[in-house]
């Protein structure tokens, strides 16, 4: 690859031509929002700011930026976690911000399909499913700022994986600008289709350094007619897991959430989150929140759940429970679940893993991580909490109560390591559903196989010669 | 890519001594089941064909092709449709059979996976997951003999596509080995992650041209409790899609078929296949095969399916129906829809298409493409049937009823023209299930965007620089 040229005045102004002086944003304050993110952990810089308003304006920057080997980083809702969407330093670096693709372009309630460009902002693509009585599953916490393109890009994971799949297994089809500026057209609303390589799934979680997706042909399905949701006590992620089989076995495909937390991560919310209230009377070590969607009825719905919660109890894996007896309620227990991120922060400093084992090895991987942990610091406090039935946990870990952040945090590459060491020896993932952005490219370089990271490199190098597209990220 | 080097005898020794003489088949008999498929249609020579016994065995094979630039043809089954899986008849091409992989690895009942090696038979896999209490269900017409490497390999879709998704989604890792000889281990059993760029569904679909598919970890799925299948008639493919709605929306992920068949399918089966027999009295112009799979008992798919039909009569879309009274007559239902491509055959000749379109257009696509058939050949018939679902038809036209199957025959090329421009009108597949192979290779880089052959084309060069794997074939 070559070193980018360091964009002057006069290219800056070449490219600020292709989308308008509106659209090109080069004063401090107006850049400032789109090179830093949320957590402050990866401070960048740019010149300038471009707000395409057409395909063919990403088209005519791409093809600018290649010809003139300027780096260029694409841009949603700017909620990625791990610096994917961070300019450098450097200042070399313009921003592509998807934001005014945000044409919601066609419903298709026949084909169940939604063609979407970039910058629709996740919520409002719910919403419009819903207008339609569709469901669009894809659910996180930022939803409402999160963008479709980002969502692709990052292969969003989420509330309803375990339904109906990852950002991935939701999209048809991708239209994507190729670093040349050539787009690549494949908006299909196919189900099948074997008709050459499977491009699309490689722009789709490559987080924009292979091109930039511009918008994208998604699933919607029929919206549920009933749903219940549960908050469950339980004595062991063994225990858990016995739950989940029965549940999956019983519930199929209505199946739609089975979420674990530690009781940690619940005495945090109620501790700090306020309105908060505990679903059930007494303290249980291990929480589930189940969901259950019904197509069929609300009654149905209820049924499978107390089906379910009795056989829980019957076979022993259940020491108390809760169903939500209002939509309200059971927002609320979906609250505390979602609130958990938030409420460890006042808790002091954090080290935070998002990582996924096969679902069968989740209570040994929580208890082996968790021992290599204790190792590095014995007053460690464990805030695991995640989609269990995909495998994947958020397994934080809290500082010692009242002790130093700096102090705990000098440990953060050492437990890192560790708890990645026992994720790798249980065949998982340091990076579930985050990606890997800035924030854990040396460490994927490192410790993946060197075939795959030789074939990334080469799939990098045919789509991107010139490695204008988002570098430093990924791979 | 360099023109492969025309294997001497020494050279011939040299692969044979990789997997010792016994399983280096040399002798035209032993060779000739290697070099032909059942329909005759591309006959292809080779003056060797290797029978491995190991990834190792695979992976000397490949390394020692790419240094000679000997190309190599991987096989599994032979049951391919396009000619995938045929060395051409140069005799330069070297078949690598994946027969002899054909080991189960392991069964993780409590994650839901199976690790199978490439050369497992479909319905051992099938049988093997039954055993545990599992479904896999991945169903094709060839299971018997078909295997899962060629599966992945193809993509393959089936009659399990709409509940279950094609082979690609039912695929968690792969064992890749390169063209280099390097082995890609990416055996992993997660449902996230989010660790670089998708290369699994690169191999998966690649047709053997990127690298040979040696294992697989797939999903099981809870084996169904309840299986209800009815043979409905209706009047139009509109209907048939107003009962497909309808049915999904009630259903769900429960219905796990919904097949369209045209009368004379039926009536081809019900001539010239012992023992068919018309599941409904008198004709109907079309016809509809309803599966529901209930993850609960017997009874809820029972109540299920007679929802969906009562809503089906009540609304006007089904003329008549008739649920399978036992298991023999659901298998028997299946047979009739299984056999339409067989009872085709002694009708004359036919021109075939696999294709796929959205799933709201299937009606409309029906009635555009015959009007170009008819223009063509106005006494020609139309044998349409297929995963009405999945969007997936197999668009097919026998020949006029006594007329002359070579006169017919030599509208091949432009009927297949016509349909599949209506095809792509609609913005749909011209493979959606069988793949491209060596078949529709010349179509698939005439009427793709260039754009889309020139990435595979950097993925193909990026992965097999010497062009050794499976040339000639998908690029």
């Amino acid at each position: 690859m070559t070193l980018p040229a360091f964009p002057d005045a006069a290219l800056l102004d070449r490219f600020a031509r292709i989308v308008g002086d509106a659209h090109a944003l080069r004063a401090a304050d107006e850049i400032a929002p789109y090179v830093s993110e949320r957590r402050g952990l990866w401070p960048g810089a740019s010149a300038l700011v471009l707000r395409p308003g057409s395909v063919d304006e990403v088209s005519a920057i791409l093809r600018l930026a290649t010809s003139t080997g300027t780096p260029v980083v694409p841009q949603g809702g700017n909620t990625g976690l791990v610096g994917g969407q961070m300019p450098d330093a450097s200042g070399r670096e313009i921003v592509l911000s998807l934001s005014r693709l945000n044409r919601i372009r066609e419903i298709d309630l026949a084909s169940n399909t939604v063609t979407a460009e970039a910058g629709v902002v996740l919520q409002t693509l719910r919403d419009a499913a819903d207008d339609g009585d569709r469901l669009f599953p894809l659910s996180l916490g930022s939803q409402g700022t999160a963008q479709i393109g980002g969502n692709l890009s990052s292969n969003a994971g989420g509330t309803g994986v375990l339904a109906y799949g990852n950002a991935r297994e939701l999209c048809l089809g991708v239209e994507v600008v190729l670093p040349t500026g050539e787009i690549f057209d494949d908006l299909r609303k196919l189900k099948k289709d074997n008709t050459g390589y499977d491009l699309k799934n490689l722009f789709v979680g490559a987080e924009g350094t292979l091109g930039v997706i511009t918008a994208a042909v998604l699933k919607l399905f029929p919206r549920p007619k009933g749903r219940e949701v549960a908050w469950v006590g339980v004595d062991t992620p063994a225990d858990a897991l016995g739950l989940f089989g029965l549940a999956s076995e019983r519930a199929g495909a209505s199946l739609t959430a089975f979420e674990l937390m530690i009781d940690s991560s619940l005495a945090f919310v109620l501790r700090h989150i306020p309105g908060a209230v505990a679903p059930l009377g007494g303290g249980h070590p291990w929480y589930v929140l189940v969901e259950i969607s019904s197509g069929r009825s609300a009654e149905d719905a209820r049924g499978l759940m107390e089906e379910i919660l009795t056989a829980g109890f019957e076979a022993g894996l259940v020491t108390d429970a809760a169903i939500a007896a209002s939509l309200a309620q059971a927002d609320a227990f979906w609250k505390l679940r979602e609130s958990m991120s938030d409420a460890q922060r006042p808790e002091g400093a954090s080290i935070k893993h998002d990582v996924s084992v096969p679902v069968a090895a989740i209570p040994e991987f929580i208890d082996r991580a968790w021992q290599a942990v204790l190792k590095r610091e014995p007053a460690a406090r464990l805030v695991c909490f995640g989609h269990m039935g995909d495998g994947n946990l958020h397994y934080n870990i809290s500082q010692p109560q009242g002790g130093d952040p700096a102090a705990f945090l000098a440990l953060y590459r050492e437990i890192n390591d560790a708890v990645h060491e026992v994720v790798r020896a249980f065949g998982g993932s340091i990076s579930a559903e985050h990606g890997i952005g800035r924030m854990k490219r040396d460490e994927l370089i490192a410790t993946a196989p060197p075939v795959a990271i030789d074939l990334m490199r080469r799939v990098k190098h045919a789509f991107d010669p010139a490695g204008i597209m988002n570098p430093g990220k990924v791979i």
